[in-house]
């Protein structure tokens, strides 16, 4: 291997480590001593590669929203109604969420240090994510503008959103799955049937 | 002073300290020693009166959950209305996050090391808040039975928390306050009118 492919295959390994590491204990579990040692490389070996441990993470949490994004664009109902639509992307949402949940929660959980901004294409990343909900929400609120059918589906993803964390949360006492996706449905159909009808 | 009443005062000492430092700097920037001295104790003392940091942690978002549902309990509009009635719900839990945003994110990031879970009277503190919403949920949907009304009263405010969490969210370039109120006014509004519906 010449020294940019071991460079690669050195950031892939501690990509792989850190992803195993916080699907498994969580984001304040990781430590760099721990991940340099299960790729079986010196601990300022990771250094050469990543800024810092929150760049390391920031590339596994865009990997989460990668694979997120798959699980959302597959979810698309036969019919073509768009409040199924809005309810099929909620549940896709709500079932991501309860299949990784400690991956997931590192999306949201992760904090840079004070002053240091999310790169751009990480707050793009997400921002795909929402361009989900505004497809369906085109076409229930046809009179509506692009730049409110943007803010809306940031809100309703945000909803669903706070409907799965708090719903999932322990110190709530979790909900079963079943409780929750039948709570995001009712939710959902609730708020696409409201919206259609302001329309 | 007596050994009981002293005792009292430095729980209080803390416990304000600690409010102050957690509303400035958020939790991750709270420190015991940092503590001690703002109060003028030994480090040692806080030991005397809490078991822990997370201890007084708890203690200091309980007084958050109380002073939020202050704000929810004044939050009913004159009509009594059920759907306006969420929606002051709504605003005035959007105001207070944005008027306290450290202390509020404080409650929902805490966690108590593995293996401990949160205290009784604290999960019955937050449940509490989950009642001012099961209100006017018995008027929208007055054939529905309690254990709905209680899951789907967690539900909404879970929404209304992650369309506040998200819409404040720096990652994702924080929504202006103004903004933010008014997709919470269009959400809650489209949800409890869908709910309605279906009753």
């Amino acid at each position: 291997m010449n020294v940019a492919d071991r460079r690669q295959s050195l950031r892939d390994g501690l990509i792989a480590a850190a992803e195993q590491a916080i699907a498994a204990d969580g984001l304040a579990g990781l430590r760099a001593r721990d991940l340099a040692k299960q790729v079986g490389c010196a601990l300022g070996a990771i250094y050469n590669v990543f800024a810092d441990l929150d760049e390391l993470i920031l590339a596994v949490n865009a990997r989460t929203l990668a694979a997120l994004e798959q699980d959302l664009a597959a979810a698309r109902p036969d019919g073509g109604d768009p409040v199924g639509h809005l309810v099929a992307l909620a549940l896709a949402y709500t079932d991501f969420a309860a299949a990784h949940m400690l991956r997931w929660r590192a999306v949201f959980d992760h904090r840079l240090p004070r002053g240091r901004s999310v790169p751009d294409w990480f707050v793009s990343e997400q921002g795909r994510l929402f361009d989900f909900v505004a497809a369906p929400l085109r076409e229930l609120r046809p009179g509506t503008g692009p730049e409110e059918h943007a803010l809306l589906a940031r809100s309703l993803f945000s909803a669903v959103h706070g409907v799965v964390v708090l719903g999932l949360e322990e110190k709530l006492q979790a909900m079963p799955l079943g409780v929750l996706r039948r709570q995001v449905v009712t939710v959902v159909t609730a708020v696409a049937r409201g919206l259609r009808e302001t329309a």
